[in-house]
């Protein structure tokens, strides 16, 4: 398994101490509950229900504690990660797209079946969508939020007319049952236009017939504003942020709300890995690559030994450094970085070892992508 | 799992047929096996050894493949890569670094004991690596390779006589025996430059007194120069080429040797997802991205019905497409990519599908990352 050489003996042990074989990604247990506990009182105070999505970590251990902090459900982006949550025992799954899939809405079907406490919600945004819905409901309906997109976004409606035709196609179709609103904030640039498109929804909600509607909207940029604006809507309001949970150094440092109001996320994950070679003077190779690291919104941030380092590029398996003038650092070191976009982080482990402040190791989460 | 339903019933049903779930990447056999064949066959031509790279697949059944198509060993870029593939049953492995990860040594120590048919070659570049080594060796040596680099390269010595100052601290040192010389020429620009800097690893080579010598090169891109320009080389010569295996449609497919040369590659790996939403005329949301096909050589390549269509980027979970003016393409519809770089595509699946030319599955190739 990669990273650990003794799985058995990891827990209670130092990283540094010969259960863990380099490079590994580490997740500090003290961060991790900041941020649970973090967003958990804030959905509360604001009065949302909470989904956090799934995608970031599918990790049971941690949508675990995401529950007992208080989340009504989780999200996923694909039925096959609705279906791993079912095996988790996850009572309450948003499907924050349209779906098109027939072997998981089948499996989706069934399970709505077999467990009446079962609740599902996916997303429509076309007349194909909620006859492909229809076509394989079974005994339960699927619950649907119309989705309403804007330009430049990614699925949704694109108008107030067009969002009303598919909700009236919605309430229409046998085995389909509309149950609110849906929209994503997240490829917004401003704080203006989160709002202009969250009075958007509103207006969308108000002109549906639904019994104790739902609004659902999130990422983990916007949350404040959503916070704010939604307080006084009269729907239950469900926010979806999903890399809140590890945050980290680098793409939702800079772009949490925490930027602009009281508290704060901690960074929670960390690579560590052994400088493998220094070939010319200030040149360094790490053995960690675009297999072990986020690569994609921001490069691993260098800590520690090698904090004043410059990731020069990251190849499968090294990552190449540029090393300030004089640097001790020498081939054998170990070194750490801090990581930027934790939903492809997650991805790229089997096993992380959550790790105390002193690292020790107190725990494993285990992924299921 | 990612990808499939129904696992038991899978084998011998239509990729479409109800027991995956989308997106599914899938291999196609008739790519693979012709692949392995292929490079089987230039490598005994011209009197190679071959070690292909694992860290591609990672795969136990196209590394079995790959043996019984004659490969000697294989090769990996990490310790714990090697353990995996001696779990396998791999009887021969090159790591292609310079290695300083303790549990990664001790337990590779342990294995050279335990099997005294195991065979190990690492690389070195450096006193403080072969002095690791030796602490870390146990009753049978750390067999190396003195690693030759080149300005702008990963590792290596970057002069010949630091590579035989390293050499010579590898054969005095205990626990550690030479075994000749390797390099990594696949991040040089032009076929000059590689001959260049394969008649350098001969003239280390020629200084080097070790019976029965090895000469380790290889990538995907140059081993038509490298066939000719050692084919009367004293040393044993290893290739360790990786991604041939799949190839791909963008980043090799451009830089293939059968480019110069008759013969070709064929591309094995395609991704299928359905569209999720066309919210605007020309604007379509596929369901794949980020997590289930690579993107950091060259963006997925858009084939059959959405062949005329440009991706325009990937998010997480999402593919956004720019279609073509009067496109047919609607929500709901099953399409289908190639790929480009294989090291990043194999090790987003747990499980793939391999199928037929009419898209029967004929298998599933596992992957341990």
């Amino acid at each position: 398994m990669k990273g650990i050489v003794d799985p058995g003996g990891a827990v209670g042990t130092s990283l540094f101490g010969g259960a863990f074989t380099f490079p590994v990604m580490v997740a500090r247990r003290s961060a991790l509950e900041h941020n649970i506990a973090t967003l958990a009182t804030f959905t509360r105070e604001y009065g949302m229900i909470f989904a956090p999505h799934a995608k970031t970590t599918m990790s049971p251990e941690l949508i675990e504690a995401q529950l007992e902090a208080g989340a009504w459900g989780m999200t996923v982006a694909t039925p096959s990660q609705a279906l791993t949550l079912r095996e988790f025992g996850v009572p309450r799954i948003v499907l924050a797209n349209q779906v098109f899939d027939p072997a998981g809405l089948n499996a989706l079907a069934a399970q709505l079946t077999a467990d009446e406490t079962f609740e599902f919600l996916c997303f429509v945004d076309s007349a194909a969508g909620v006859e492909t819905l229809s076509r394989h409901a079974g005994t339960r309906p699927f619950r649907v939020l119309a989705e309403l997109g804007h330009p430049g976004g990614r699925g949704g409606s694109r108008t107030l007319e067009h969002l009303l035709e598919v909700a009236s196609a919605a309430q229409a179709a046998d085995g389909v049952e509309l149950a609110g609103v849906a929209g994503y904030e997240g490829s917004l640039g401003s704080a203006g236009e989160v709002r202009a498109y969250l009075h958007r929804l509103l207006e969308a909600l108000e002109h549906l017939r639904v019994r104790d509607p739902i609004l659902s909207v999130g990422g983990s940029q916007w949350f404040d504003v959503i916070g704010r604006e939604l307080v006084t809507c009269p729907a239950r309001v469900m926010l979806r942020s999903g890399a809140y949970v590890s945050h980290d150094d680098g793409y939702y440092r800079e772009r949490t709300p925490y930027t602009r109001m009281d508290g704060e996320l901690r960074a929670a994950l960390e690579i560590w890995a052994h400088v493998l070679s220094v070939p010319e003077p200030g040149l360094a190779v790490v053995g960690f690559g675009k297999r072990d690291a986020p690569f994609d919104e921001g490069l691993p941030i260098p800590r520690g030994a090698v904090a004043d380092a410059t990731v020069l590029k990251v190849q499968d398996q090294h990552a190449v450094l540029r090393l300030a003038p004089g640097s001790p650092v020498r081939p054998g070191d170990l070194v750490s970085f801090g990581i930027s976009h934790p939903c492809t982080a997650f991805d790229k482990w089997r096993v992380m070892p959550v790790v105390d402040d002193d690292h020790v190791v107190v725990g494993l989460l285990n992924t299921f992508f």
